[in-house]
């Protein structure tokens, strides 16, 4: 008989089941519990909320107190009518709250988003107040409150006072109407057009709720290359219903207008912004607009670049055309947000040099709701450009900063690229024109030029994705983008340590190296793709992966052999005063350092200077050696970076976890695939060999440049 | 001064967190406790379960039951390595299992997939034991045992044998490359090709699970209109990482072949399947799939059908071309599930009558590993059509059936339409063949003709929507699909039923009316788009929405006004023996049921007759009453689902139960424009008054007309 009897016996095996799972989607709003005996603070400071007016937005606020503070305390919080003990949290406006209105707060500093959180007695109790003139001040103050608690900071003492440094806080949705993103890597657009009104998704709110938490304060549904068809009233209808759960966070609504909108959409033979009847179009469609949506905000308008119409194919100027659009929604005080991304599809001048050229003269034209949004680089969001020389150069029109948050160029959702330092060296960058410290921040927070409207835009990298952004870390970039429009004289590395402590962990030794790789991430990017100031060198349409060695596109500045210049003497493009002369559009004291290869700096030396193979570096080396070992640092770093990922295993949820582990493994492959490509063709230009150590690419040059990958997300 | 003191005070309002939300992910595998008081059974029934082999199929079943049983019980059941009280639950082959080879459990006659379920006594103890030949016996047993909890049905004295009719049960997906999915109305495609292999999303593995939860053991991962990209090294190594995924539960990958692959990938003139170079192409590249998924299921082949290539542009047979694939396939014992949905680019016959008129005389001579997969019904996916006349009309080649899971005719996300109906009318029809009983199910599972070759393709409704299929209801057609695939003579109504209990609530004030409103959805969808045998009136392209007037697409079998054909003196399609004579194309029985006015049922009247519209149905009402009559019913049986489902608010988490309630807002809306332009336009025919106390459209005819959809998803 072949039966035998088992004679092992397994002891029962403890089995737990998993809780709630960490797939992202809470963002850096997780509210789970917190260890009180490490943090003592929330038991004592926060014992009770104490319950306010019912606007819908002060409503909000306290719904966000209630599941922060329940869930962070773990248990739930009691919710009363007036403060009955130490420890009570209240919040309100005077208008609101008959004791906010009695403290002595001072809040007509504060401006109409600005709040406090103050630590004060009431009525002989110890008590925390968040107070603010408008109830979405109230609400940023909530946020911020929990932030406190998130990042596990004092709740005694506390004497807080914040308000945004700039007016207009928006991101700017590449979305069609069919639902692709435009240079999008997080799955579809999170905006199901097809089931609205109808179907009001809860993401809808949970994203409002995200934006509010960083002061984000509008949303740009439609893509910059537009389709009249949102203008349209069953199009309308949609917009009107996500305005409406938007508005309780305090997010405006705007849309793109499409320029020939009256041609399309009106029937019209022209959309000439002199036109009477286009005028009148326009201001008929916008009365429209605000019937459905009181509180538009306006819109933003991508005009005559890369094929959009404009009021150029009327010979108008961009001036005409803003102003037009800006008279309309003026008396509902909606704003222009005019795009300075421009390129003539003739003029055979440097790319770099025609927003400047074209936007420059009309200073001082454009109406008084006309903002100019001005990307941070004159190129295109390129791992690393110098700042736009239009920060400074328009003193008489408030420029509006345009960041890319999408990774387009710095390796889509998979590659962990922290973008904060991009942001903060671009605006930190010294414009001079006023003198020393006369950054780009102060320009764009109105500072410098005394601008009355101000805004910082970001293109959104948000999706249907489970986890938003596509990636975990790329969250990061949406919470930087949303504190730097508030403040952009804040700190990256704060930032990134709050949003570390606030998504995943306030353990030490998951903070430090985790803030450490966050912040050197962006630089990484750098150097495996474009080091030195070399840019543009993705491959066509997709920008996934590099292409070099494209030089066959329609347009000559579309082609990275026009942005890299490599031959057998050196690389890069000549921007000074011998070449394009495009340093020279920066103010005397910048261009002449620009100009001068000397005094360049030298991680955007090719973006000025064509410079010899052989050139000596400051570390001694040539250029060849020094362009060979950047690309081989870079690979380097990002293995660095799976390591000390790989050592947070036990700190971190195990879902989250192993989707950033295999992204990082992607990122090294494709690190190194960069590297390998680049300096197999430029080795093929240079004649050089490489510095001795050094690995050669796996692949022959030809390899690299088959490789095709027409179904790459994010098209344009 | 203006302080007033507060005179009021709250009691502490108790506030609970929420529980993981209920947003649909889990599907029919949710697992929440039960109430022991109402089903004392799971206590008594399962106290510990005896773990087994580890092969990676025997390891998902351990893991399912422990994830199951212990979500069901509210507490970890214990994992035990042998028996050791009343109540165990073992589970294994006789190969891994020493106890189970001892069990007279009489397994030879359950073939490779099934499974027993039994009370037993093992060694003095009560047990249950789960038994099969092979591990994916055992994993469909461990999900049919855990089925029994979640529909709360009694787990002792359990003697279930179950074994699935058909082999080849899988899922089609129209799945591009780019994650568009060809008629999918659940988001982007699951599939992340970008970032395979590297990454894993861990919803492939759940999606296996459900797949093998009913049993469904396929996926064809690609659209049939299939690009030869997905052919290519880069996309083999991408399908073999889904593959290592779904192997483990038991489902195989199938991939689409374009017919042209020969010439778009391996440079070849020709893709003639005589040619020995492209025999020879199709061997090797065959031969290359093979070494990266060793257990590649084989081809499914859309071919010289809209637009297509295939073996015709070469003067050669359907059965050519699947011969071709099927030599290069046999060797590792893949298959070819060739397509009979064709229908000429020139012939102007009825289109009804194409696949039979092109794949009859082909009958024999198909390879043994071909099977040729033909739709319910004989134009394409209609809310109701007769059974296809092929069915029954190829005793000498497998057919397998192919019924669309995704709705693309029938509402898209948003329209409650329970398809198990439609299957089970498709399924029961009878060829009468072989005399009464010859049904169509007998048909596909080889009954009739002894066919060696089984199987059934469901077109998926799957995507990336978080609750998979685009809306909580229509995770039951996937359900419905697999379950009737295992076995095509189950009843629509219990499968309902059970998916109900699994996926909502076992409550009988819920079950019993739930079932009601899924049983009579499809045809309430059928009265308020095409009633009375009516067909393929949707508006141009997208399928969404009414478009009865379209007569002006490039063919004339795409036009609405080919299928209805209205004219002053009545309506419908003659396909009569003085008509297309498509009649003549059933059984002679049959035929003549269907070729005689008086005799057709009044379901299908208009499918096989243009009838007068005078003429007196058997309620004794003109056809144009009866017409307006069943518009205006499927409108108020949706008003009927809608209160049906508002009643059960107390029954249903929240977030569920918001998301049908405003779907089947939109449904109702929706029915009505339906409604409201058919008759609009049916009476612009035919000049008759509507019957007494039936409301007229809304709008005039033109409303309807000019209503656009150029955004619709799912657009092929």
């Amino acid at each position: 008989m072949k039966h035998r009897p088992l004679l092992f016996f397994l002891a029962a095996v403890a089995f737990s089941l998993p809780a709630a799972a960490e797939d992202g989607y809470d963002l850096w709003l997780r509210y789970r519990a917190v260890d009180a005996t490490a943090y003592p603070e929330l038991a004592t400071g926060v014992r009770e909320l104490v319950t306010g007016a019912k606007t819908p937005t002060l409503a909000a606020a306290e719904r966000e107190l209630m599941r922060g503070l329940s869930g962070l305390s773990g248990t739930p919080i009691p919710l009363v009518g007036a403060i009955s003990q130490d420890g009570a949290l209240l919040y309100g406006t005077p208008r609101s709250s008959e004791v906010v209105a009695t403290l002595p707060l001072d809040l007509a500093r504060l401006g109409p988003e600005g709040y406090v959180i103050r630590s004060i007695a009431v009525n002989g109790r110890v008590a925390t107040v968040i107070a603010a003139n408008s109830d979405v001040g109230v609400l940023y103050g909530a946020f911020h409150f929990l932030r406190l608690i998130q990042t596990r900071a004092p709740l005694h003492a506390l004497d807080i006072a914040s308000q945004p440094r700039t007016r207009i806080r928006v991101l700017n949705h590449w979305d069609n109407l069919d639902r692709h993103v435009e240079r999008g890597y997080a799955g579809q657009s999170i905006w199901d057009w097809h089931k609205l009104p109808g179907w009001l998704d809860p993401r809808y709110t949970d994203y409002a709720r995200a934006c509010a938490s960083v002061g984000i304060n509008g949303s740009v549904l439609t893509n910059v290359n537009a389709n009249a068809t949102s203008l349209t009233p069953a199009y309308l209808e949609k917009a009107a219903a996500l305005a409406g759960v938007m508005r309780t966070y305090g997010v405006r609504v705007y849309l793109t207008a499409r320029f020939s909108a009256p041609i399309e959409l009106g029937g019209l033979k022209t959309a000439d912004p002199l036109d009477p009847a286009v005028r009148a179009w326009w201001k008929a469609k916008v009365d429209e607009i605000y019937r459905y949506i009181p509180d538009f905000g306006g819109f933003l308008v991508k005009a005559n670049s890369e094929g959009q119409p404009g009021p150029q194919d009327y010979r108008r100027t961009h001036a005409d055309g803003a102003n037009m659009l800006a008279e309309a929604l003026a008396p509902h005080a909606g704003v222009v947000m005019w795009r300075a991304f421009v390129y003539s599809n003739e003029t055979p001048t440097d790319r770099a040099k025609q927003a400047y050229d074209e936007f420059v003269p009309l200073d001082g034209k454009f109406a008084d709701n006309v903002l100019v949004q001005v990307k941070n680089g004159p190129v295109d969001f390129q791992p690393r450009e110098p700042f736009h020389p239009l920060f400074g150069a328009m003193p008489k029109t408030p420029l509006m900063m345009e960041f890319q948050i999408t990774k387009e160029y710095l390796g889509f959702a998979t590659h962990l690229t922290y973008l904060g330092p991009l942001y903060e060296e671009a605006l930190e960058s010294d414009t001079l024109v006023k003198g020393k410290g006369s950054t780009v921040a102060k320009v764009i927070d109105g500072e410098l030029h005394g601008y009355k409207l101000t805004g910082m835009a970001g293109v959104a990298n948000i999706g249907a994705d489970r986890n938003w952004s596509g990636s975990q870390f790329d969250q990061a970039n949406w919470y930087a983008f949303g504190r730097l429009a508030w403040d952009p004289t804040a700190s990256s590395g704060a930032i990134a340590e709050d949003w570390l402590r606030m998504t995943f962990s306030n353990e030490a030794q998951f903070v430090r190296p985790m803030v450490a790789m966050m912040m050197g991430s962006r630089e990484a990017v750098v150097d495996y793709m474009t080091p030195l100031g070399l840019h543009h060198l993705m491959d066509t349409g997709h920008h996934y992966g590099p292409g070099p060695w494209v030089d066959n596109l329609s347009r000559a500045d579309w082609n990275p052999t026009y942005y890299h210049r490599a031959d057998a003497n050196g690389i890069g493009f000549d921007r000074g005063p011998k070449g394009s002369d495009a340093t020279a559009q920066y103010s005397p004291k910048v261009a002449a350092r620009f100009a001068d290869l000397k005094k360049t700096p030298e991680n955007l030396l090719l973006w000025f200077h064509h410079v010899p193979w052989d050139y000596r570096m400051s570390s001694g080396r040539s250029l060849w050696d020094e362009l060979v070992l950047h690309y081989t640092h870079g690979v380097e770093v990002v293995s660095q970076m799976r390591a000390a990922w790989a050592a947070q295993q036990d700190r971190v949820d195990a879902e989250r976890f192993a989707q950033v582990a295999a992204f990082l493994a992607i990122q090294q492959q494709e690190a190194q695939w960069w590297r390998d490509a680049c300096i197999a063709y430029f080795q093929s230009i240079s004649k050089r060999p490489l510095p001795a150590g050094v690995a050669p690419p796996a692949h022959p040059l030809e390899y690299y440049r088959q490789l095709k990958f027409p179904y790459a997300p994010g098209r344009g």
